[in-house]
């Protein structure tokens, strides 16, 4: 069949279902998009067989009862009027974007983790595509941030950026803008349209909308949605001229799960639609962080909570996140600490250590009833005190070095 | 054997050797306190076949290998001379303590499970015994505390204290200063001396020191220290008149871990002694807690730390300290959040309110088609709606009640 026709099939069905309408998934994947449409539009009967092998499906992937196609119609024919799945893919088009469907070579793999609530379609609009899933990291948070969590985000989504990651967020204000915002800024000036038509660039930031990807919304982030939309890509599950309305402020937070090898919270309250999407993170088998804070913040009680509650891992700056999205192959560069000079003593040497005046010397004999060390131990011990500059011979007796000191 | 004798001969034993001499321990374990003691002042010989015994414990239980008695009294008889056990029990009760061995009834257990490495007795001074394991909790942090980590502490330990907790540190300077006076303060005034010499009361907090007990370390928490053995207790493994060592402090580490059920790291730089103490808690599988802070405090890099590569708890109060002392029994009380008048609806019924109109009115069909719902769910919905007072019916159709705009 003309996957422009599957194409066509699929935008419609993305306007007459919800996200995750579970009967309407199980039967798309029976009878195809296509057949379904046709049998949504009264063209076809389904029939017994297949509608049981949909009734089938849908228990055994989602331990639903298929209520019966009548019932599902009951939903779907009310939009049947409003239907125009040419238009909007021609609307689409001019903005610059398309519908991505699962029968396309670039279709991210990650949301068919989703099962039965995996996407029908997703509309783009931007000159980017998805980069490798392993390359996808979200970062998202709470829409009152702090400048605590802002500073905290900024600081790592640049660095991701400029470690030629994608940064993934909702497009929200405060978390998800101050990211957007520092993966732009990271990955530097590119020309838009990336590196041409016909090999797109990976982008930088990507935003997985809940409406309709014809306007920008919030209003607020309307110039930082546009230059996503101008240099890298905007998502959205839902055909344009869709409002977001809360359930699928919700429903998108499972696509940002689902496109990125690991999720990041970085400030939430202790109820947050951030922590929707952490659980849905964790249930798909996906890295997921937190970043911690004060314990006085209530912007960062939800991260904790994460953190207690969840396989969250704590995180506290890009490196982490770099280590948490591909654990295999991301090393950790050692903290820089201050090395005291004690480091790599064996036991009687510190004690020998530890029983060394600082100012007047000492005797053999003193130094092995203070330290607890026989007379053979504390000689040898001295010499490797002494090569390591942290004993010194006098007229009195041994002592500290001065540089033992430390 | 007369106990007093046992006691006299451990006495002696914790001067002749430094903490955790496993070789020592080993023989102590075979021969007993007193005929080890015997055998270090050179009165009886240890005999091939207890020599035998020892060699086979120590490398049973530590896997280090008995290096012959020789080599150890080269260690302990440097010592012999300084040797008057009496006195320094005749100091440690003019003191108001004692020394605490394991064949007392009141000896706490826990100190047991380091094996090889328990401690050969317990120096006390102050009126209090050590309470039931479960009810001890250490909590320990750095030095060079910050205001925030003083004032988490203090809010933590004060409400342990007066929940009947006892509050376990190492009476130095920051945090562990921080821990004490919050539990003294919790625990409000008690008549010093307990209950009475009959019955002890249950300590406040205990301090873990590092030196002999007859001298308080450091010097600028004496007023400190001396409220703890004057109403509670302190505690060391080394004889009065013992100077705090490197070497002392590290070892005391793993009896703080040993003596609680817990363990809280509150304020801890990337390389810091807290750290040690957390993991001889976890590696003596002891519930571990960690307090998160601003990830650009240096002095919460070592919990984070610990948050990322140990089994360490996120804990930001005392509930969750509580619950983490005693997993089984406490109930965390649920957090007092804003309840969403969404909260509860089924995905139906949320879709609806979505498509609810704020001012003007919606016919069924009208909120069939932008619900994406059947005509009779919707008609179930709205009655399900009006009845929580969330949809208002008006003469110009069906909208938002006021109450369901939040």
């Amino acid at each position: 069949m003309n996957p422009e026709d599957v194409r066509l099939a699929r935008a419609a069905l993305t306007r007459l279902m919800e996200p995750s309408d579970l009967p309407g998934m199980a039967m798309i994947r029976v009878l195809g998009a296509w057949e379904s449409m046709r049998v949504i539009a009264g063209h076809v009967r389904i029939g017994a067989s297949r509608e049981a092998a949909v009734a089938e499906l849908l228990s055994s992937e989602a331990g639903i009862r298929w209520g019966g196609l009548a019932e599902a119609l009951d939903r779907w024919r009310p939009r049947l009027p409003d239907l125009a799945p040419g238009r909007d893919l021609r609307v689409i088009r001019r903005l610059g974007g398309g519908l991505l469907i699962p029968e396309d070579p670039d279709w991210p793999a990650g949301v068919d983790d989703l099962g039965l609530a995996a996407p029908v379609g997703l509309w783009f609009r931007g000159p980017a595509r998805l980069p490798r899933f392993q390359d996808c990291i979200s970062v998202v948070g709470a829409r009152d941030s702090s400048e605590y969590g802002e500073s905290v985000t900024a600081a790592i989504c640049h660095r991701l950026a400029a470690q030629g990651k994608t940064v993934l967020s909702g497009g929200a204000y405060g978390i998800d803008a101050a990211a957007h915002r520092a993966a732009l800024s990271g990955a530097g000036p590119r020309e838009p349209g990336g590196a041409g038509p016909t090999e797109p660039s990976a982008p930088a930031t990507v935003a997985v909308m809940a409406g309709g990807l014809d306007r920008f919304y919030p209003a607020g982030n309307e110039g930082l949605l546009r230059q996503i939309a101008e240099q890298d890509v905007l998502i959205a599950e839902v055909p344009p001229g869709t409002n977001p309305t809360r359930y699928r402020f919700l429903q998108r937070n499972r696509l940002i799960a689902a496109l990125s090898a690991a999720t990041v919270v970085v400030e939430a309250r202790w109820r947050s639609g951030a922590l929707s999407t952490a659980h849905h993170a964790a249930g798909l088998g996906r890295q997921l962080g937190a970043v911690p804070g004060s314990v006085y913040a209530a912007g960062s009680a939800g991260c904790h909570r994460l953190l207690r509650e969840s396989a969250a891992v704590c995180v506290t700056d890009a490196d982490e996140v770099l280590e948490l999205a591909s654990p295999m192959t991301v090393r950790l560069p050692e903290r820089a600490a201050p090395v005291a000079v004690y480091d790599g003593l064996s036991t009687e040497d510190l004690l020998l250590l530890d029983a060394l005046p600082m100012r007047t010397g000492s005797s053999v004999e003193k130094l092995s009833t203070v330290a607890g060390l026989g007379t053979p131990a504390v000689q040898a011990g001295l010499g490797r005190l002494e090569l390591l500059g942290l004993a010194r011979r006098s007229d009195r007796g041994w002592a500290r070095a001065k540089s033992g000191s430390g």
